[in-house]
């Protein structure tokens, strides 16, 4: 599988000169090594940026990296606010590959965080799923045109009949 | 989905009294809190044992709980030295339900632990999987009869044609 | 001894709802706890800043929260960007107490920390030392006079002759 | 300063092989990175034992290594159950040197560890007070001869009149 990264708080990492977390090396290597995951993985970072600052001009270069990839299974690594956006994108490329969309509501570097679990879910949900595009997060698999972000209790769910 | 714990080295938490790794509370609830899974899940503790330690009496008492449970989508928490064995008992009930079995090699509790990976990974593949018995750990999903574990590399690894 | 805060790094925690680090509820308490801590500490928060942020008035405030304090020891948890200044004006006063400022350069919540580490030594050296202002970081105690912060490389050193 | 090391539940690390926490590496000196520990300090590791299988022939070595140590400031980390009882003998020594004893109730690898705090306590306290035998635990610093462990209540105390 590729694992195509563009940033989110899942990867962002404490820089000590500005006293904030933000984007340096990735850490989803890392992460990946802590799960002991024999997959075989590519890790490939398109760009690190909170999904707030996403441009059409990012959702583009992530749309080119999927229809690029020789892998039928990627996960995307992204921001969890317009990460919906983003999927609703690729849906509509129609490609013949099994697309998950994953990020974490705490850093993986914080305390608590929901990161490694989430991660977890996107690995064995890409190997799993026939093609498609979806979100795996809150240890659920969502496809990409039946959930929506609850800002207000920080957390995804499924959207109405 | 239904969560089954026996035990193993994912819910080892640290006794002071004892100076030693053993069980006490389960915290695997603690785990899904973290990974703020919003999937339905009931925890029912069978017991609490290294895997080393299993007799047939608990395998029994693991395929009784698989029978006996309502939900059609099983999570069993198990040391990973016998995985396999408790796994090839519950294929040999032949239920209609998808069994995943999940553990790690590091406790939760344990700087740089591959628990909480694992169980992401066990939480996707249960809802994923059609009917059977699989291994969900290494951030691969096995089929109980394809699988072993590799003691001396600490890793589970598909078994050859 | 009393422990007055200020805020600082090294009680920042994650919010969500912003995704960053900022001041909630302080953890210096469960700092103590962590550290089992069994010296009598009386925890008082002053206000909850960032250095960099910091006042005359907030160096006021301070100041008369030493004076007023019954305790003879005093920590005072701080940011390290302007923790010198605050020191001097501390200084000035001559008060008849002992007062340790402390902070550090990760927050508690993130990995790696050293504040843990921090908090030990002033905790430790506040009951040891006579009367006067310091610092203790880095695994040294300053006397406020002969201690800078060099920005370049995080830590404090001591200053020349 | 030097550090000699003993030991202790402080220094035990999870041995993957094995299921359970004992001794490898030592994780001293990497606790003293965390804490960016500026101060200059040699560490030596003299065994790394349970304190409850500490010998008189152990006891021996610490002696002597303390009796060699060219630093007048000297840490020891050990095992809380006869960290007392080792403080005894050096005591007897009568050595023109600081000693301070420290260790922890839960390892420096496990969640939630009192080590970092302790250490740090240690390192001040050994470079503030004057020559003797003292034991740095729970915030305190306790003169070696009027403290005692509470087994019950994991925690260290000062001993009556």
């Amino acid at each position: 599988m590729r694992i195509l990264l563009t940033g989110g708080t899942i990867d962002k990492v404490y820089l000590e000169a500005d006293g904030k977390l933000w984007f340096k090396d990735s850490i989803i290597e890392e992460m990946l090594k802590q799960g002991r995951c024999t997959a075989e993985t590519t890790v490939e970072i398109l760009m690190q940026k909170d999904s707030l600052d996403f441009t059409d001009a990012d959702r583009q270069v992530v749309s080119d990296a999927c229809r690029r990839a020789q892998e039928e299974q990627l996960i995307i690594t992204h921001g969890t606010d317009t990460m919906t956006r983003t999927a609703a994108d690729l849906a509509s490329l129609e490609l013949a590959k099994t697309i998950v969309l994953t990020g974490s509501m705490i850093p993986h570097r914080v305390g608590s965080s929901d990161a490694l679990f989430n991660l977890g879910c996107a690995v064995a949900a890409v190997q799993l799923l026939p093609y498609g595009v979806y979100i795996a997060i809150n240890g659920e698999v969502f496809e990409w045109d039946k959930v929506e972000k609850n800002r207000k209790l920080g957390r995804f769910e499924r959207t109405g009949a």
